[in-house]
């Protein structure tokens, strides 16, 4: 007999990728909630979604974060809670751990994480601010002793993808020219070698990234919440084919569409002063791509199993979207 | 003989906007202190400003927001306290209100505001929370009955105007195709009539913004510090001339460069779509320029002498940056 699925409360669910582990989660039969304020409900924008959702056999659930009773009693019913907070709730999260706590019977937490591994990076301003409030969160979970996994999905197709990488509004690939912080180019940036490499040529900011589907970092997410291996242990998607530098990225889309792409690149002198002579948000934008390209923050470390493990290896059987057929949806 | 011009000590200093408050104020002839982190300080990125700051008679002090003790001692020091803090540090301001209540001899605190008066705007997430913490800092202030100003100064024209709105790297305005967030043509949207005109025609979205350049930004703050007529108000800075809806900018632009440009509009549900699938940072600029083009969240309210004043009326003597020159920068 197949051990019982957990109780999953969502928090956060009708957000960017947090829509996506509600998928997941139900459809892999977990009992599902998702906590959604009622003006959420109600708002038109979401109205798609929240029916999607009720179709999927998901269970509605209204409170807020700021309810810290009616948010423990919402928590007593589930045995996993997810956040999938959106980045102006990213420190209001205490409020989850302290219900958490006070429930006292929760398995596993899953902190508003689906980015970089916010304690292996090199993040400048104000990038780094922002990250720096992810690793209280960990650091207060930890204190709490509650079970938690974090999840490093690195970048979402949706935006990197679509855009290859080019911090604009447009959903769709350039076809014209295209922009490249840093030099783009090598790959494997794990090998010491490469490194003496780097430092040889001076080529000190040409790393790789991963680009990870929205359905697949859902997937992986649920996966993980029942299984012992991934217990206090940071979950990083990083399937080998997803990882690529820009300079490939846009090889792969000029091949598709049969057309050479002008390609600028931004020096990395270059950015940080664009990235000091930008507004917020965008300043955030352009932090956030130096530390993905140039400082190589998604790629210039190894996992180590007593902090974590990958997602594609631990998962073998799930048949990850990877970058090649995804820019093959925009052809 | 002059009245002596007040002492002003600026926290965020550094930053996008601080930089030329603090230019503006040693300009004006006013005994300017810096709050800058000692790290802020060793940051070869800022070494030039740090320079262009001792150059210009400037005192560089020592410290930050959270060593409560020397912040209230550097207050104690000055009759004005302006902060320009970044996005990450405004909910922090609770530290400044604090050290200024403690020290309790500030003439006029001005928090770091800077966009639209978020007390007059109809933006949706997540635009809207950014704003909110605004709002809190500004209530926070109210409460404590601290001395303010508020200065609202709409759209930066070196993320604006440099792009054409384009929330986008480049800054340098486009010279082929240029996206504008809903039908981006009426002018004059404070006229009931105009209203109507909306209504009959379904142009929902279709508001006018004021653009400002940095240095007059920083002027016209450095006019209110002693400005008994901005005293616990909200300084507006809409000079008329900067006054001008998107496709009129995209005219203005055309003309300068002898070329049309191809136009995609944007209609509000599908910006409303785009917002929401939309990670942050993105969503974020996406919400702002809806905030700010479709809600008309700049320009749809009349300015009341019981809350605000404009700039260009009350300082005429300052000569500022109109639209149409800041574009001949790029041409």
């Amino acid at each position: 007999m197949a051990p019982e699925k957990s109780k999953i409360l969502i928090i956060g669910g009708t957000g960017y990728i947090g829509q996506f582990v509600v998928e997941a989660s139900a459809k892999a039969g977990h009992p599902t909630s998702v906590l959604v304020r009622e003006s959420t409900a109600a708002d038109p924008l979401k109205g798609k979604l929240i029916d999607k959702f009720k179709n999927s056999g998901v269970t509605l659930v209204f409170g807020d974060l700021y309810d810290h009773q009616s948010l423990v009693n919402e928590i007593k019913q589930a045995d996993v809670v997810i956040s999938t907070v959106g980045k102006m709730q990213i420190p209001d999260q205490t409020k989850i751990i302290a219900a958490i706590k006070e429930a006292g019977n929760i398995k596993r937490f899953l902190p508003s994480e689906f980015g970089i591994d916010v304690d292996h990076q090199n993040a400048i301003e104000p990038a780094s601010s922002m990250f720096a409030e992810k690793v209280q969160i960990r650091r207060a979970i930890e204190a709490e002793r509650i079970p938690f996994t974090y999840i490093a999905c690195n970048c979402f197709s949706g935006y990197f993808l679509s855009t290859l990488a080019q911090p604009g509004a447009a959903a769709v690939p350039p076809r014209d020219k295209v922009t490249i912080h840093g030099d783009g180019t090598p790959k494997g940036t794990n090998e010491f070698m490469h490194h003496s490499l780097l430092e040889i040529f001076h080529l000190d900011f040409v790393f790789v990234a991963v680009f990870n589907e929205e359905h697949d970092i859902g997937t992986y997410t649920i996966k993980a919440v029942d299984d012992p291996r991934t217990l206090n242990k940071i979950l990083y998607i990083k399937p080998p084919e997803n990882i690529c530098s820009l300079n490939e990225l846009v090889s792969l889309w000029e091949k598709k569409i049969g057309k050479s792409l002008e390609r600028s690149y931004v020096p990395e002198e270059q950015l940080l002063k664009l990235i000091q002579e930008s507004p917020f948000p965008m300043n955030v934008a352009l932090a956030v791509s130096h530390s993905i390209f140039l400082k190589g923050d998604v790629t210039n470390f190894e996992i180590e199993p007593r902090f974590g493990v990958e997602a594609s290896e631990t998962y073998p059987d799930v048949k990850y979207t990877c970058v090649d057929e995804y820019l093959d949806r925009f052809v």
